[in-house]
């Protein structure tokens, strides 16, 4: 009985003209990544349980996709599990593998396992897939790909300036003007909650904040009040709703607001030395700024924190993000190894370029040349020239039936082929081929020398 | 606690230069694709289990890795088989989805889903991970790449022409000399069964056939024996075993043991068509060989079979196979859809053109150029270098701390980076760098025009 074809959902065909258009996108990142230092290393799909649970809360946890154990799983099933019939706790049980959920913990795997073969500081990019158990809905998918550079082994901040070049240098390349590179230090948010003597409830201040551009000051102070963060303390940071201008003069007003808090101090002088050194480099489509707002899971995150956004004419979230991490590899049993990366976001950058018609017409490349076919002894003289065409680096083929004329003509047109190439006896006793320019209509006779000169 | 990090048996992780080798090759085989006509899809990673189940035998339903559903699955679990723990009959109620085992099956369900937007005839390619759940050995991995290229949609043999071709492009511009392109035709196996009688026990007659290099005539004689047939009817293709000579010399006898078949004079005249096309058309650097005992999963292909064998030197299995398949798409209910196709074996490629040092020096590609850390001023001097060499396509880095020489120094040469650029107070004051070539030791004195122009 014949099954109606499906996908599971959150997943995703990609057409020969999405995979062209996505494979220029990640083949622009991968450049610009190499250019800057940074090299390949590949992770496996699938890692054992144990090094992925735990690492990203319970919500985490609960979106890992798991792999059943191979052959008679229920025979090592927990036993209190199953009498229960407790899924959760039976998991473990029955599954020891599970689909990467992200690139950054493989990533620390990668780095402890291979330590003695790792040459520190170490620049590595990834380009791969990962899969979330989320409620997919518009832009958000169970399966998608995540392109990341890191550096682990080194404080210097010349990292954090070199990211800040690589994001304008990849979207310079994409030909994507107008992006904002938002910047901001969790020393600084960590300082605000030291003035305001809420340095406990740093993650609720922080995460409220975070939404400024959401739900505005009211709503951001509201969601404080109500985490028990006083209308006094909030008001002591009025003037980190106010903050406006330039990177520099955000910074002068910050200075005088966290001029008590230690912590605070290091962070600036963290933000200024980044945005000195980029004024003194220039950036070519890209535009830095300080978002003092801004947290994206803080928990995380040590020293600086990125976010870049679309040009504002097209409405999307961030399509990157990234920071420093302190301890990175900890959690696998090798401390004090700071790390900073950041992310491009594929499915996004996607979504711009298309709206904004920036891909590149040569993207999505067919063939150049469609042979006719009038028969075999016909057929293997354009065999000839295809095999010329090919080596000279041109895409061609024969139309491998020997259908009527109109049917192959329209074959070409909806593939949307340039050129058609005919050869029927007349041609082969002449040792020619007929060119027609299927734009234009034009026809030419060509020799195969002249063929392969015209089409390279 | 810390624990001790791993990976999954059967999974690998892969290293920046063995990513570049990979790559290497990915990206040559997508060359040849893309000039042969063929175009890239790509499918999701896992499928609805109902797509993969059933389609690979009651093997390959176990080899097949099942993904676990989310949230509390025990509560769908079907209640008898849970019952009766019964770990094989519970799968389908617990795991609704399962990783691809193979690029075909996902292939044909592409086909089928969207075959209103395709234009056929059909040429993709696809170049994706697959998962099998087979146990580990050499050689022999749980993920591993698979490298398609199919038709579908066209009878015409200029196809098996043409995947000839392929095979020869691919293996030529990897530079890999000496390959065997072996061809059968399953009519042909067909008519011997049916010329000495045995049409009903075709399958274990190939499969015998099939093993002629393993475990020689006499073994493979005594395999059919055992699977019942006579050696009566054995002798009747002694002349089978006996096959030698050239592709055309062993045509001329195979048509006179198949002169009474009507099904193996077909084979035979397909092989022929093929044969001459080629000798026509020339190949660069492969044989292409007559192999009347290939069989590769002959349940599935109904024309030609291909498979390609490594130089004679090296020590490999097949590296690439593939067929004629004439209904792909039946099992998603379109039916009369004929395919053909071929494949790479990545893995096998990789070791044989490392063992005979086959890839290009220049594949595993690190930067060109690690400037030396003396200082933030002498750092931000340095950048601006490093900005206009990137800007020319050269890839270059400082190295981020203000370190001892000897340790920046030391760094370069694990690296293996050809240049080190150094700029001090005095290089500053002149605007000019000092390169040195770390293999001959030579060192120049140039200005940032200079340096970008000897690097690029």
């Amino acid at each position: 009985m014949a099954q109606k074809p499906s996908i599971p959902k959150g997943t995703r065909d990609f057409s020969p003209s999405e995979v062209a258009k996505r494979n220029y996108i990640i083949q622009t990142i991968r450049d610009q990544f190499q250019k800057f230092g940074f090299q390949p290393i590949e992770t496996p799909s699938f890692e054992n349980s144990e090094t992925l649970m735990g690492k990203y809360g319970e919500e985490g946890d609960r979106l890992i996709f798991k792999i059943l154990n191979s052959g008679d799983f229920l025979k090592k099933a927990d036993k209190e599990a199953y009498e229960a019939k407790d899924s959760l706790k039976i998991t473990s049980s029955i599954s020891e593998k599970a689909l990467r959920y992200d690139l950054t913990v493989p990533f620390a795997r990668y780095v402890v396992q291979h330590r003695n073969e790792i040459e520190f500081p170490f620049k590595r990019y990834q380009i791969q897939p990962v899969w979330r158990a989320d409620r997919p809905q518009k832009g958000r998918f169970r399966e998608f790909f995540q392109c990341d550079a890191d550096v682990v082994g080194s404080t210097s901040l010349w990292q954090e300036v070199e990211f800040v070049q690589l994001y304008d240098a990849v979207f310079s390349a994409l030909d994507l003007k107008g992006v904002t590179i938002k910047i901001n230090n969790r020393k600084v948010l960590s300082g605000f909650a030291e003035v305001i003597g809420e340095s406990d409830k740093l993650i609720d201040f922080t995460v409220a904040l975070d939404k400024l551009d959401k739900i505005g000051e009211e709503g951001v102070k509201k969601e404080m009040q109500e985490k028990g963060i006083s209308a006094e303390a909030i008001q002591k940071i009025q003037r980190v709703f106010d903050l406006k201008g330039d990177f520099a003069e955000k910074i002068k007003v910050l200075k005088t607001i966290l001029s008590t808090s230690e912590v605070g101090k290091k962070g600036i002088e963290e933000l200024e030395f980044i945005n000195m050194s980029i004024e003194a480099l220039g950036l070519e489509t890209a535009t830095l700024d300080l978002d003092v707002t801004l947290a994206r899971g803080l928990n995380y995150y040590t020293g600086a924190i990125y976010e870049v956004s679309a040009p504002k004419e097209v409405k999307m979230g961030s399509i990157g993000g990234g920071g420093r991490y302190d301890d990175l590899t900890g959690i696998f049993g090798l401390k004090d190894v700071s790390g900073v990366g950041i992310s491009f976001g594929l499915d996004r950058i996607y979504l711009v370029l298309e709206e904004l018609g920036l891909f590149p017409e040569t993207v999505s490349k067919d063939i150049e040349a469609l042979f006719i076919n009038f028969g075999e002894s016909e057929s293997l003289y354009c065999f000839q020239a295809i095999k010329a065409l090919r080596k000279a680096g041109v895409a061609a083929e024969l139309y491998p039936d020997e259908a009527k004329m109109k049917k192959q003509m329209t074959h070409a047109n909806r593939r949307d082929i340039p050129y058609v190439v005919l050869a029927g006896k007349e041609e082969m006793e002449q040792q020619k081929f007929t060119l027609k320019n299927m734009r234009s209509g034009e026809q030419f006779t060509v020799s195969q020398q002249e063929l392969v000169e015209k089409l390279k």
